[in-house]
């Protein structure tokens, strides 16, 4: 791996270039293993030594993608006649060099040096339910964030262009659509709910369930989906997350005592994540065809074995008598545990414990919100009003609170604007997803319910995890499902799914 | 952190060089905490990318250390007054750069991929006991790292310069006159205790213990010495080691259901270690005054805790009546439990299942072979001949297997000639910084068995960890204890000892 200063002039650029960024695509991932270690195993005072070394390492980094020479050899990689999966590679490693050339150090560093400052200050603010402690540092985050976007490109519209920092190649306008067609159907579609007559069977997991029994329980659930032990870990962490490499998916879970379901499904969620980094190819380690594709692909896969396998009937089927082995107090149907799993929470302010539907409402009103804010079309000072005006509007509940407003998620802390609708977005696209795999596997629903998962898995496997970076994000869709990426399968998904939950 | 390209003009020399080591030390610290992944924490498949990650960090690293700049940087820090203490500083820095820059490049990869190969064949010579199939690698190890040597002085003996990898401040003649002299004096001591007809309490702690109860016993042994909870944390490896920094020093252990002592004295020791750092000041993180000294520093940290604190009457006094409440079947008076823990085992062949005065005879056999092996002295075909001879000669045993023999250690596989002795000069410096504390803090002893450690921690801190790279080991200890670094601490403390144990 480690690179000598002298190269042999008879490898290629593009082999060359290839090298380089093998050795910034190491330092990142080493900067992951720095961030698992200190969500999940570092002692409490150990962070001051861990910023200054993640800081250095992301430096490190940027200034490696950045330096004239990177640059020099992607011009001569492409000049240089490449195969096709060299130009797709190619393709990537120039969206990242422009992306990262483009800012200046300085900004760079301002906008890490804002996020140090707003996380602290919002973490208060919404401990003492006081927007005001927040908003200067919001504020500055927009200011930095527009612009990032217009060193980017500054003739384009820069929420679209913060967008691509976690979504690079789906456009936003397509996005934008399909986000309101779910919100056209969802927001009439909750209404009904509320209005519904229909009683779930919600209480079927109500009861007392230990910390070290849910762990034996996720546990079986990871061995029962396929979650290879030889390369991957469980672990606890306030915030459930996955991360790591094709060779070291790890996933993290949180456990409530009287909610054996929320660490069930979060389990199964960050499941899909480490199985689509575990699909990834072992032989491009450390390159783009070797990378995930993005946030909204990876959530989709997260989002497919939560929803459409997790909260499925057949799922139940299979994995009922295993936690009814584990909790014996636990006495339900499978058709009682389906309703509690699917129950929708149409009182519910806050977006990490919304059900699948409501879950997109929260989503698109921070996507309203934001793409406002960066716009210049709403002020910092009426974020919390126009908050509350929108969970109305949308959801039928207003907040009492900006706790419970728009204080509650982290992400704005980070100057992350852009990233929430990659979450819908990959919700959206699992149904796609799933639908085509239901067509091309033979009974994949019994399957499930006979705790088959391989040919899901396998499926996945062949026709997005092998694939990496090489195709841009409808491509891949496409190839999938035959189809262009919209809103269909989600909306048919829901309606009929819902529909017969509750009678509509 | 983070360092801009555009430096401050009004920036001096010094610092901005201070800048620069700051990001090499905290490469260094990001790959500290990846190695303490792998062997701690990571999953088995996870080792193909965690090479190449640590890989690309080192080779960052030495980058980072040997460019012009920082060789500019230094030229001119030097030449800029400095005070005391940065000259003090500068020299470290100096030493550091020297070493790196002489050394090309081509010759590090080498000595790296040497490694590589030769840890698999050695794991294989050694469960095989084979030594022909380790003997090519060490011979490739002897020349990579005499030509290492070379290049950083060709006027030296290059056992000496490589000695300075790991005591770089230490004449290696004064070592090896005080192994000499420790020679002189175990030798003969050891044959006598063979000849001695005392016995000893060996079977105090002979039972069961599982292990969930030995890691609740280390705990309560590391809280009771005042390992800061908040700082580290304790889990089990394979072979034990602490690594870390000043914000978070980790310690490791390992279990036999067989030994409690074990487990016990292993803790013991790693803390040690993990003082040492915790001590290291806060504000020079990441700076030659916030690092250890080196290794034989460190390493008489970890044995003055290990020997002169877990292996005295006062520590039992305190700490039986905490294993006798965890382990109710063990019955032991003060006198037996602290004979059971200075057992002398003169049929030992195993380096780390060694007491407290056999352990420095296998370690001058390993010293005195290594210096004939980089010298040409010794050809690596006639090592095992050469080895069993000597243990035969000090210790009145002859291993049977090669396993049990030159195979048993893994150094050699890494190419580390020159690290075996800082082992033993640790010791023999911890028992001269023991006398001086006992001598400086009243009472001492006394204080042991009530459980006190506060002031023998406060003392070390005061005189050894606090300076982090200050000074140069013999300062340091003549600083420390009034007294050049010499044997005779060391020679009384186990004369006194051993002889009362086996009335010589």
């Amino acid at each position: 791996m480690a690179q000598s200063s002298a190269e042999s002039d008879s490898e290629s650029a593009y082999d060359r270039l290839l090298q380089k960024y093998k050795r910034i695509a190491n330092v990142e991932n080493a900067g992951g293993i720095l961030s698992w270690d200190q969500q999940v195993m570092m002692p409490d005072e150990g962070t001051p030594a861990r910023s200054q070394q993640m800081s250095a390492l992301s430096a490190l980094s940027h200034e490696l993608l950045t330096d004239d020479e990177f640059g020099d050899l992607l011009d001569a990689a492409e000049a240089d006649d490449p195969t096709d999966e060299q130009a797709d590679v190619l393709r990537e490693l120039r969206r990242d060099y422009e992306r990262a050339a483009r800012v200046p150090n300085d900004l760079v560093e301002k906008i890490s040096a804002a996020s140090s400052e707003a996380i602290p200050a919002w973490k208060q603010a919404k401990a003492e339910d006081d927007f005001e402690k927040f908003a200067p540092h919001l504020e500055k985050h927009v200011e930095l964030k527009r612009q990032y976007a217009e060193h980017i490109d500054p003739d384009r519209d820069p929420y679209e262009v913060l967008f691509e920092d976690y979504e690079p190649c789906l456009p936003l306008e397509q996005a934008e659509e399909i986000l309101a067609e779910v919100r056209e159907v969802l927001v009439p579609m909750i209404e009904d709910i509320r209005e519904s007559d229909t009683d779930l069977a919600v209480d079927a997991f109500e009861g007392e369930f230990p910390e070290d029994d849910q762990e034996a329980l996720v546990r079986d659930a990871l061995t029962t989906l396929g979650y290879p032990w030889e390369r991957g870990r469980l672990d606890t962490a306030p915030h459930p997350f996955s991360s790591g490499t094709q060779f070291d998916a790890r996933v993290t879970t949180r456990y409530d005592d009287s909610d054996v379901l929320g660490s069930l499904f979060s389990t199964v969620h960050e499941f899909g994540h480490a199985l689509y980094t575990l699909g990834l190819p072992d032989e491009h380690y450390a390159t783009p065809l070797g990378e995930n594709r993005n946030l909204s692909v990876h959530e989709s896969q997260s989002r497919l074995w939560e929803n459409h396998v997790g909260r499925s009937r057949a799922f139940w089927q299979h994995f009922l008598p295993t936690l009814e082995d584990r909790f014996p107090e636990v006495d339900a149907t499978v058709e009682e545990a389906y309703e509690a799993a699917n129950q929708v929470y149409d009182d519910n302010l806050i977006r990490v414990e919304a059900d699948e539907l409501t879950y997109h409402l929260h989503i698109v009103i921070r996507f309203e919100l934001e793409r406002d804010l960066i716009a210049g079309d709403l002020a910092v000072e009426d974020v919390p009003e126009a908050w509350n005006d929108k969970y109305e509007e949308y959801l039928g509940i207003r907040p009492d609170t900006d706790s419970e407003g728009c204080l509650q998620d982290i992400h704005w802390a980070y100057g992350n604007f852009g990233y929430f609708p990659t979450y819908s977005l990959g919700s959206i696209m699992a149904a796609q997803l799933f639908s085509a795999a239901e067509a091309d596997i033979d009974d994949l629903d019994g399957k499930l319910a006979d705790g088959e998962f391989g040919d899901l898995r396998e499926w996945l496997r062949e026709n997005i995890h092998q694939h990496g970076r090489r195709y841009e994000t409808n491509d891949l869709v496409k190839q999938a499902t035959g189809e262009d990426f919209a809103a269909d399968a989600f909306l048919d998904y829901v309606e009929s799914k819902y529909g017969a939950l509750y009678d509509l």
